[in-house]
């Protein structure tokens, strides 16, 4: 059965037809067809240029079989196509799609979740738990990893492709001498996201540790959708000048330059937060005139609060073995300072790209049972 | 010398200065002091907190040494700092930065340009003609590479750092039984741009001809900036209709299902066309009111007619050895159709992103000699 419910008849206005409250098309319903001969059988990518369809087409005649499962159509060029009505409830929100990735969830401090055992993610019900855990939160932890020196490079590639950057496909984060970043020191970082600066930037960040012999240096994180909606709740001036102001963000390290131009708030065309990029020891704002200037500088100070309050921030410690993922388009992340005389830490961390978890859930949604994301062969 | 002339003074309303016909309001100022208590030495970073400056700051009083190259500034705070004033006047617009990265530049089918050779690229100023005629035409052709089975990691790796994808971090374009993608085949591809469903797209494309034993198969490209130009100059609500409707762009392939949503034509915050998704084997619009779906076909159809019209169009041969780089935000690309039984071809693909190639560039502008994108040790 289908959600579509009533009746179907074309419309001749729009040369299309009506259906479950709407009407479709002409076009849009010829580019849905499945027939052998229209989609390859492998990519099921189309097999005909739509730009070369009748811009004139229009349905001629359509039937719902009696199952309702099936639409047939009869188009004024002579094609005649079936296409499945679940299929099309989905696309016309009726119907639940069961790739759809979770959509994200805003929280604070009191946010209670869950930690994953590594050993249990072979399970594909785990793996797809843990999943839905990152899109609606957009971070999980992983305990249990093995905790072998660049082992980071299995575990991250099992949910993706590794996005090197100049620091390399890893990164270790441990005190050096004459640190090219802060984060290699033993200070407390301040919430930030990192690597503005790149274009594009690295999209999910994972944190390995491999020994900790210091106490503090705690992981912190806070969501940038729920400090987002705070600044819009509290001054919409603040939210738009956060989200329009183009910033500068720029790393002027020893072996190279990166600069790249965006706003600190970003949305999708859905209206849901998809990319704050906070990093206020490299940021250069240009020199709008004053006025509006006070009201961005005023906005991000609130930002700089709100990513540092402890009202929204979670906190954990790091064990050897335990792995961070987070979504660096969403979260802020930072750390409690440390004594790095007091012993021996060391994190690897690595980045890879949305697409690969994203399309690991939707395999698994569909049935696959394999918990590692595929390559082609 | 510095580009900006006449007084500097105090400016009572803002609490910060005026210069250069400009008020440059006080906190702007500040962030920009380079004093070495608050400045990281290595990294550049800034070792205070920008929030917490005092929001209420002003300058109590302003001057600019002799020689015009030093601005003084003494802040309400008591904090006093020396600027430079050449970086300021970049800042405002006001002087050449030579970091900056060349504009792009429109062209048509008429476009005369420079082929490069690979063993010329190691004169830095050869290098930096290169990376001009890359950022300003969004693609280069070097011939003469080692044409070694993948020796393209090598080569691409010069400017940046690999972007690995479900078919692996290079991709082999031969024709192929069962193919999985419409570019292992010997049909012709019509123009398109890469991988719209990846999040992010994968920024910079390499070709690498390796084997070419059949006439056809010519390398199509055709300026995406010219086409999105071209149809705003036409007919504005296709302009529109392309900059804002979000399309489903969807790979569903044997080993995974990619997607992503995102308008046709992007432009950045200074109106430059800078990210094109073009895919018509594999893009749905969603079903909107008729009307409205009738100017995006059109629109989209005019895209299509013009991304593959003659006078829009570059075609060249891939010679063994020939090495093309495109931006894949930008160019649309297509191909010929070619005989596959005629003899063998194989060229060697894979992805950078944008930051490589720009950082390359900024440290040749400085200076630097290096012909290679630099990783930290």
């Amino acid at each position: 059965m289908t959600a579509i419910s009533g009746k179907v008849s074309t419309d001749s206005a729009s040369g299309g037809i009506r259906l479950g409250g709407k009407v479709l098309h002409p076009l849009w319903l010829r580019e849905r067809v499945t027939e052998a001969h229209a989609l390859d059988s492998i990519s099921h990518q189309r097999l005909y240029q739509t730009a070369e369809l009748d811009p004139d087409l229009m349905v001629e005649n359509v039937l719902i079989s009696e199952n309702r499962k099936q639409l047939s159509l009869q188009f004024s060029d002579g094609y005649q196509a079936e296409l499945n009505l679940a299929e099309i409830a989905i696309e016309l929100g009726l119907a639940q799609n069961p790739e759809s990735i979770p959509l994200p969830k805003s929280w604070q401090s009191s946010l209670e979740f869950k930690r994953f055992s590594w050993n249990d993610l072979d399970d594909p019900n785990e793996m797809k738990a843990l999943l839905t855990a990152y899109f609606e939160n957009a971070f999980c932890i992983m305990d249990g990893t093995p905790t072998d020196q660049d082992s980071l490079k299995q575990h991250a590639r099992r949910f993706g492709f590794l996005r090197a950057t100049n620091f390399g496909e890893l990164f270790n984060v441990e005190t050096k001498p004459a640190a090219t970043d802060l984060a290699y020191t033993d200070a407390a970082l301040a919430s930030h996201t990192d690597n503005p600066y790149r274009w594009p930037v690295p999209s999910i960040q994972y944190l390995h540790c491999i020994a900790n012999g210091v106490e503090g240096g705690l992981s912190t994180l806070v969501d940038g959708m729920a400090v987002a909606n705070t600044i819009a709740e509290e001054n919409q001036d603040w939210a738009d000048i956060l989200e329009s102001t183009p910033v500068r963000f720029r790393y002027d390290g020893p072996t190279g330059i990166y600069e790249d131009t965006a706003p600190l708030i970003a949305r999708d065309y859905r209206g849901y937060v998809n990319h704050i990029r906070f990093s206020p020891r490299l940021d250069f704002v240009p020199a709008l005139d004053p006025e509006t200037l006070t009201i961005f500088y005023a906005a991000r100070r609130r930002m700089h609060e709100l990513a540092n309050d402890l009202a929204f921030q979670i906190q954990f410690p790091f064990k050897p073995g335990t792995l961070l993922m987070m979504n660096n388009y969403r979260l802020f992340h930072g750390r409690t300072a440390f004594n790095g005389k007091q012993g021996y830490r060391h994190l690897q961390g690595c980045y890879i790209d949305h697409d690969g978890p994203q399309c690991l859930y939707r395999m698994l949604a569909i049935g696959n049972t394999d918990t590692h994301v595929r390559r082609e062969t």
